[in-house]
């Protein structure tokens, strides 16, 4: 070593068990209700030591924050992937005074009723998009909630153009006027207040925002769909202050059928894996102030 | 090389391109509809030169298989994963004299429409599991189909018991008579004719009689609920003379929280990625005679 | 239910844990020594009871399969993938009278030593090419092993070419004298004997006989390098009956530049991941009687 | 839509294209020297019209970033992942004058020269960790550059102990004074300046001094040996003013042999796949300035 040790100094750190599975089960006579949640959790405080010389006396093992989550769910019951968050968030700083800071991410996944004479306790998992929830809480009595979807895969067959773009050298895409415009949604939202929103109506209010805005608007570029979701969601959900959307182009290239004498009027399409146009953007309320911190 | 040439022989080959994405949307109107497939072709024949002596002249290129997905979902359309694998795997044969045999795999993606006034044109990615088709042709006039579905994930909160098994050295397991059961069902069931079936029909058909089986069968065993489901889907589906399931079990333990004071009545479930049991078996109509060609 | 239950009967099953992971450690002194493999058991019986009515006193739970292997490698150790399958698939034989044959497939995956002071005991892990054993045993004495390598990725940077194919109406493939040739190896060949192999060796020699054939064969198409590297393995690696190769075709495509003025002379490729094209052939001693049960 | 067009407003957005692989063969009379790389791209400036009127005139398609990455590893090759990513990066900023700050993200895969006759054009990928490169240039005239590793997994067989940590209700992790360490190492470090650095020399510098610190370091935590990586690579890698760690821990537990009447001192072990520790950290240069700008 050729520095010595005043040279260097630890910066952040934040700590946790990650991807915690849960599923819980509630009860309700022959009835029965899932939830089914991954849960990763991130504590920051004073860790100084045991970075430094391995002293664990401030350290809660990430297996504790494991039982914790178990523990939790028996005692409080799962109603949200926003309150759940918040419930271990807020736990974690009581229980010991050297945590600071506490970071909870949830994963929510959907399961539907089997129909049919027992669908009061049988279950298909819905396999469409990940609902998701990054909770924050700090020593100091704030906290903050974003909620968001992942792998909400969108498809419109007709409706979108794209034209008029700037050319230079290596621009050769040919304009088009009729295109497939395909994206696997990625949105997070952010709430204005950590407490008294009713999570599952928001959610489906900025879901459905979502869905619509994207069908309903007639697209010369992913980016103005990208706004128009963005601002729609925001119009319509309540309470919200700002909106992030990653929407990769899942671009459906039309197949050249000429070489075989064929026609091909947007009827063939090869859906590509690799690259993919990435498009990420912002919508904010006016006069919202920018924060990072709920987005960490 | 110390081994004189004729000391070895080329044994059965096979090959293809293998995951021709296609995306085909007809339109009628306003309104559109989609089929999304994932296309792997493998033929066989009289491939020996190309091996032995890189003599290519019998080789029709798996980049000419691509191109004949697309151009024959232009010239045809894609009603089913099962007929577009028997109109691909025909052709191959009628293509080539030396392509003597052809295996047309097609796995389906759903798509829902999305609710709102573009609905006659967009459209929301399903999620839930793949449909499936493996076709056979060969140039004796024979095929076969056999449809099927993977990725379907099932689960039973309760109605679920695992007791009375066979105890040596290494079983420490608890018996108990009430679990959560759950797994991730891949099935595939063999028609008796290439030709006639409704394949929409004989699909749902088959996906209803498996989510019934599973929901409705109270389970001594994965074992016992595997038959049972290939049962229901042979009395119900019909003209099927074989079904093989898959299903692996997804283990739901339930956590222990008696260290921490609290009961666990099959509330609060770790579900387990690794290691799974896996149960494999396959339901016969009585009397038919096994053939492994169609399942290569 | 439109069926009596005489329609229907029982076919091949199976069972069994997957999957299960496991790291032995063995110790000499300071100097360790890692295995790290994934256990995968299928056994097959006298299963009747357990599918029809749910009787679960012939069966073996996958629970104790698991701690089987558990126990196993503590009483014996792990050498090879080969000799560890086989440990556990005769040890199941003899453990319940109603298993009749054991299936045992093994991953190894490679672990190097850190350079360093203390190199006895850390390891990095290699990230290669996965090494894999399918051992069968029957309750009439037979055993069978078959070893082999998955995800070994290959290129050629030149001497290569793809020209005299077949031509068609979709055939389009421009021919060529000079290409990238690059595959990702899924190979696996077939012992004589179950018994007396030095799997170690063996390995070595067929793995160092895939790479040299691939790297040494002028190829007219991945066809004959197949056969070559098939060929190879036989002719070297000693004591084998059989080789079954998968190479899918990873292609490295030439990027047009020249809309921007520029050549492109084999230097600038994109390597495509779906379509591929996917060739399988089997590679025998001569005179090899073809016997499918120890590739199930 | 219930709120008026100004209650909304346009927050901070990028785009690009992502994931575009590039094989590059560089040719000295029969040698061949092959870089692979994943190269995503992501402009920022003055996109305001095409989100809310979907007028492009100021947007270079992702088509032509694309078309970019292709046409520069031509005309200028490709040494390094960082000094590629400078190249396009300043590229973007000087192609159109609306672009005003270019974010270029590279993933290197190795790959290995083959023994034997051609390894001068035959090669195998080398499947250990990933090479990282994260540029950013702004129109301004500045850039930063940071290195990194990904998939870089680690173990320590012996000298690892976990102990002195803090108690509490949801705390029943035994204490050890010997255990498996094992992590997938993921790294990022900041140059000093984006100009001048031997980029390979400075990588190969870096990993080995990840390698030894965490195979000398005596571990009391995993947080501790996190801080000494970290360290040791600031101390010799040189010019370098931060490094970021993420480092989860693949717990590899020991199997309780016990029922079975057998002992179990560090010998068999079950690596788990979820949840993980995860213990993220930060290490500076005593007195640099924080700056989030080179990390996003």
């Amino acid at each position: 070593m050729t520095d010595t040790d005043d040279a260097f100094e630890l910066g952040p750190t934040r700590y946790g068990k990650a991807e915690v599975r849960l599923v819980h089960i509630a009860k309700s006579g022959p009835e029965r209700t899932i939830k089914d949640l991954n849960v990763s959790i991130a504590l920051s405080g004073d860790q100084a030591e045991t970075h430094l010389t391995g002293d664990n006396a401030k350290v809660l093992t990430t297996d504790a924050q494991k039982n914790t989550v178990y523990g939790l769910a028996k005692e409080s019951g799962v109603r949200s992937p926003e309150s759940f968050g918040l419930l271990l968030a807020r736990h974690f700083l009581g229980a010991c005074e050297f945590i600071t800071h506490a970071r909870v991410a949830v994963e929510e996944y959907g399961w539907d009723r089997v129909p049919g004479v027992n669908s009061r306790h049988s279950f298909q998992r819905s396999g469409g998009p990940t609902r998701t929830a990054l909770v924050h809480a700090d020593i100091d009595g704030t906290a903050s909630v974003v909620s968001g979807i992942k792998d909400l895969v969108l498809l419109n067959a007709t409706g979108s153009e794209f034209q008029g773009f700037y050319k230079e050298r290596f621009t050769t895409l040919p304009e088009t006027k009729d295109r497939v415009l395909a994206t696997a949604v990625e949105a997070q939202w952010l709430h204005d207040s950590a407490d008294g929103a009713d999570w599952e109506a928001s959610y489906d209010l900025a879901t459905d925002a979502l869905l619509r805005a994207f069908a309903d608007t007639y697209s010369r570029s992913l980016q103005q769909t990208l706004y128009a979701m963005g601002r729609e969601v925001l119009a319509r959900a309540g309470a919200l202050r700002e909106i992030r959307l990653a929407l990769p182009n899942r671009h459906h290239f039309t197949v050249d059928l000429e070489p075989f004498g064929l026609s091909n009027d947007n009827e063939v399409f090869f859906p590509a894996d690799r690259p993919y146009g990435l498009i990420e953007g912002t919508v904010r309320r006016a006069g919202a102030v920018p924060d990072e911190r709920p987005w960490n």
